[in-house]
């Protein structure tokens, strides 16, 4: 991709700009020189889209969460949406925040668009995918089940884990199909599920959301978590001041992150 | 406010831009020149906001709303959020989805954050409000409660009409007190409320709210229907093709929207 002439890189453009002008990422990052990063040190990752139009998150995507939740099975996506503020990216912190200390992990897939759309078919549906990436969509409980909507409890600062980088669909099975999500808490292996489990499959999501609402590129479907989530264990697994939580997918690497507490930074 | 030179005027600036560069927008407005305008002929209305960083919307904070809706009253707000998508602007058509008869009519009031910030104490809240405008929260009721979670019934393409105007917070009572909303649908009134009887005032909402989050210059927060919502009523009211419908707040205005099928758009 070109702009004046010159290669454009990373650093000067955006995800979401490349997704908007339709640009193809694989042929985008081979045409990249000098682009392979040889160490991490002194490198600070950024979430790869830090203003996705939308963020999408299915909740009770997996029959056992659903059930360790304590929620009927519902035969349509449960939606709730995240706002950009919530996003932290890939060994940043995730913050406990001072007003409750119920917060939760929760291991998922992230889906990026490349192209949006509306009445998407499922047939069509995959062609919509860039890429995809990992997701620590971490709750705050309490909140989340202060009233009949989640929202707030997912919405925090700093919990919506996103990173660390984005797969190209060409690196992977179509849809995701047939991979491996674990979730460690401090080494511990406390989810682990095959996104063959998902209730409602990536072509499923994005053809059921693209007949409420049109789809943009960039839009980011956060595809739902699998049982083992501290608040359903007794007693209950909360995350404190200190902790590591990773989430690790076949193909797509792992998110790491260490819980903070609110005002601990810096 | 000045930019190389020249005053500029609203077509060459959005909201979203004023707001974030701090802009007094009474100060904006009254050096804006020839900018009255003498007819609304021919001249198309967009969203005040077309793409605000957040709309916060709250549900459940009129009591005889959340009455008429079998919820308990919860001691917090309850949080959904609309995606731009859903936006639609005054005298444009909020639309019906092919998929559902079920819409309806949810009037409220807007509020448009100024300046932004985290952990706000409710002293200080009125002083990051830049101004107030109308909402109709159409909500698609079927798919809205499909699940436990409200958003796709909320987040349709064009059923969040937006508008007509901003008026900022100077022409309007404290906190948009003690103002008579109401809702009419093809002339006949069926929502009627004083924002005094919202249970969460618009403090307490930025304050709660900013406990959470960091809220952002050209946030929305739509504050809440009062009683009388077309679903709640033996036999149902519900929107259709050429009805119109009108939210009205004295100060703040009318909101006018014709009801079209979705398809039948020009």
């Amino acid at each position: 991709m070109r702009e004046n002439g010159a290669v454009r890189t990373l650093g000067e453009v955006t995800l979401e700009e490349l997704l908007a002008e339709g640009t193809d990422l694989t042929g985008w990052a081979a045409k990249q020189k000098g682009g392979r990063i040889e160490s991490e040190i002194g490198m600070k990752y950024l979430p790869p889209l830090r203003h996705p139009p939308k963020i999408l998150c299915v909740g009770l995507n997996f029959k056992d969460h659903s059930k360790e939740s304590n929620f009927e099975q519902p035969d349509y996506p449960t939606m709730f949406l995240r706002v950009n503020t919530s996003l932290v990216a890939h060994n940043a912190p995730i913050v406990r925040p001072r007003v409750s200390d119920s917060l939760d992990f929760e291991g998922e897939i992230a889906v990026v668009l490349g192209r949006g759309g509306r009445h998407i078919s499922k047939d069509d549906a995959l062609s919509h995918v860039a890429g995809y990436a990992l997701f620590n969509d971490a709750s705050v409980r309490e909140y989340q089940f202060k009233t009949p909507q989640w929202t707030i409890g997912k919405n925090f600062d700093d919990t919506g884990a996103f990173g660390p980088d984005l797969v190209t669909a060409d690196e992977l099975p179509l849809g995701a199909q047939g991979l491996r999500l674990e979730t460690r808490l401090n080494g511990e292996l406390v989810q682990s599920a095959n996104t063959n489990d998902m209730v409602f499959d990536v072509p499923t999501l994005i053809s059921l959301l693209s007949e409420a609402m049109t789809l943009e590129p960039g839009d980011v479907i956060v595809a739902g978590t699998p049982s083992g989530i501290g608040w359903a264990r007794s007693p209950k697994l909360l995350m404190r001041h200190g902790d590591v939580c990773e989430v690790s997918v076949q193909g797509i690497g792992t998110l790491r992150n260490t819980i903070v507490d609110e005002g601990e930074i810096g």
